[in-house]
């Protein structure tokens, strides 16, 4: 456990309170079975689940019964068959003295507690579930189909899990630069071993081992392709081309579920081309540019548009860009090289509580989200506060069936030069992503030893590596 | 895809014939969410869906209308959001073509094929689901409810797919080779990197690195630990201590998700003690045993009996256990040493179609599974065939927890010597684990270059290494 018991405890006192009324399920997650059902990936703890009790064993439930002041962890006990193949360990009720928690009980418990909680006509509080079992279980438990839950899901739950969430504690902040620092340790090694005739493949599946040995394991599928343009291009086995950029973007776990999530991208050669430097001399200016202007109160919408508008300022320069850049940006023009958000929250997901629905956690009555293409994709609009650990990610992409797309169809042709653009088809993309904190007075970058991203820095680093 | 069109259409003709009549679904495997809806592990095809289709893709089910000749492939093509997001990709048209299935469908379709065969009185086959999204879909299809979808499922078809994939063609063994090459480079590595002070979690992080850049991961959660006498013992972040033996138990699969799976126990200072060699020796003779003994014919439950007393013999020689032998092993002493079966197949699955149930894979009329300690872990019984990939890891442990029971109980007292045993309680445990291909006249172990376990080799191994 990361924390002591009154930590947990002062995080559950704090739930009950804000929610209020009812009976809270906290569903930890169970082993997901990969190819048969005793193959299991690595296990991964629910977030809410650690970040309310600590514990890492699978088929746990926190019962929180508001209106009974009880609280219950709920598992079953191993025997001595399953000491054999999976070691002694902790009894439930000892987790749940861990976790300060006063009750425990067998899994056969649970569906009696929500049984007489609902003939009761009690609300039970539950959060979107995404892993398949727990939908079965939360169905049988409710009689709710799978395909209603996420829409019956507690709002006064949730709102109340964010409240709390989002602002990082100095300790907490510590475990993510423990991530960061595992994240430095891939990037470089990525970087040290980029090379014309190297797959891509190679690489990320080495800076995984990196994440598993550090740590838990990545902190999401690591990106790593020469086709940059590709938002979530999964390594392939094909070797890298001379020329190309290899852009890679990858996070580490800490053994405690606290991310790291950073992207570089790097000439596979070692030199960057002028037209390279040209296109990530912007996306540096916009990566940097965040960094000036992100501090508490300031939407982050504001800042993810201010992005866009430096970015289509550059772009108009080199001539792939024209007319107003005010109107290019308010109609999405900058899109086409820009289509996705500036950054998302990062805790203990990656995307921080994103299975709880962006709406809740990235937005408010004040900043709705867009519909529009690329806005539509930014993951947090609201105003920034103290303690928020957010992604700072600007990127520029040549996506070909994008600009075929676009092209043809006329759109923002008054904004977007595509004679011009057409030439850039074999380019690929460039991200540029830290991770940073919402402090007092502004923000700044985590990780204690900076991964290299400025130009000359990226070039100085790859003819001076040794490998 | 593995192999061509015709090889594919092949193995589903010959299905159909064994299956005579009814609707097939085929399930191949959706991604699996980790800690959120979009974060999801490392895609894994489902091993059946892959066997008849060779395509790697999610979200795709295979239909076989037997009755009326006709083949579906069904899934929904990709819209331009997710082509910027996951690149372009074929039409299921296409994947359709190249797997040699005449129609392709939208998911949509499904529910209408399968409600039009039930209407008709018609039997739909499924295998045993393990994927709880699959559960869920299979539930809505045919309204059986998750807890009896096991039960439900077709043995026809289960028996159908078993018959063919137990045994491995050529190109399938060169296959496994591949994936042999990449466990023989994870166990040489997590042995040069084996001495005191390195963690457990270090050095298996270290090889999961390895397996995802020479293939695409490992083919089972890798078990690394100083305490080798907990079955499924996964990698702590504690030091690996001088004088205690590592016991690491891994394997890789290739991208076409074919398996290896060894095992090798190394002394952590690189040295054995005298304790160690009386034990390692007996594990040592009982895996080569196997390899004299296993051909066409013989019944793998007599080649794990054979083992057995072997064993026993030789714990009777330092002490550990006395009477007779093959008394001893009929009432299953040699299960306090020896908890678990000597082997399992291996194939596209690390063990292979265990989810299709171990009843049908590894038995058969003439040979049933035991319910006795021990021996209900063998995971198959029935006589080799030629072309069967198995296992060869026969194993001792001093399990502490184990002891205490039975010498508490009196549990075996005739055949156990608990005094001696009392001594070994912080030994460890021992496997030696590799894979062999059932030949025309005997076996053969798979692996072009042996990963070192005679005790001498081990040693030479370890005094030689550089890093
Ligand atoms: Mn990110
Ligand atoms: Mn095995």
């Amino acid at each position: 456990m990361l924390f002591d018991k009154e930590t947990y405890t002062a995080r559950r006192d704090r739930l009950k309170r804000k929610v209020k009324e009812g009976l809270i399920l906290l569903f930890g997650n169970n082993d997901a079975p990969s190819n048969y059902p005793a193959n299991v990936y690595k296990y991964r703890q629910d977030s809410s689940f650690l970040y309310f009790y600590g514990q890492h064993r699978e088929g746990l439930v926190g019962v929180i019964d508001i209106d009974n002041h009880k609280e219950y962890l709920i598992g079953n006990d191993i025997d001595i068959e399953d000491i054999v193949w999976f070691g002694a360990v902790d009894s439930v009720a000892d987790l749940a003295a861990q976790s300060g928690v006063e009750h425990s009980a067998p899994m056969s418990r649970l569906e009696e507690l929500v049984t007489q909680a609902r003939t009761q006509g009690r609300k039970i509080h539950f959060l979107p579930p995404y892993r398949h079992d727990q939908m079965i279980q939360l169905m049988d438990l409710t009689g709710i189909h799978p395909s209603r839950q996420r829409e019956e899901a507690s709002l006064e739950l949730i709102m109340a899990v964010i409240d709390q969430r989002a602002v990082k504690t100095p300790a907490e902040i510590e475990e993510i630069e423990r991530a960061c620092a595992i994240g430095h340790e891939m990037h470089t090694t990525a970087m040290r071993l980029c090379r014309p005739g190297v797959s891509e493949q190679y690489i990320a599946g080495t800076i995984s081992g990196i994440a598993s040995a550090k740590g838990c394991m990545t902190s999401f599928p690591t990106i790593l392709s020469m086709h940059g343009e590709i938002m979530h291009g999964y390594p392939s086995p094909r070797p890298l081309e001379d020329g190309r950029l290899m852009l890679c973007d990858a996070g580490a776990e800490t053994n405690e579920n606290y991310c790291s999530d950073n992207t570089r991208t790097t000439p596979i050669n070692g030199r960057f081309t002028s037209r390279q430097r040209d296109i990530y001399s912007i996306v540096e200016a916009c990566h940097d540019h965040v960094l000036d202007i992100a501090r508490p109160g300031v939407k982050w919408w504001d800042v993810h548009m201010s992005v866009a508008r430096l970015m289509t300022e550059r772009l108009k320069e080199l001539g792939l860009m024209k007319g107003d850049t005010e109107e290019a940006v308010r109609n999405g023009a900058h899109a086409m090289f820009f289509p996705h958000g500036l950054g998302h929250m990062m805790g203990m997901d990656v995307h921080d509580m994103e299975g709880l629905g962006q709406r809740y956690v990235g937005f408010d009555d004040e900043v709705q989200p867009s519909t529009q293409f690329g806005t539509n994709c930014l993951r947090c609009g609201r105003r920034l506060q103290e303690g928020w650990v957010m992604t700072d990610e600007p990127g520029i992409y040549f996506i070909p069936a994008l600009i075929d797309e676009w092209k043809s169809k006329g759109i923002h042709k008054d904004f977007i030069n595509f004679d011009l653009l057409e030439t850039y088809k074999d380019f690929g993309g460039i991200r540029i992503e830290d991770d940073i904190l919402i402090t007092a007075s502004g923000c700044r970058m985590l990780g204690h030893e900076r991964i290299p991203y400025h130009m000359d820095d990226v070039e100085e680093f790859m003819a001076q590596r040794t490998n």
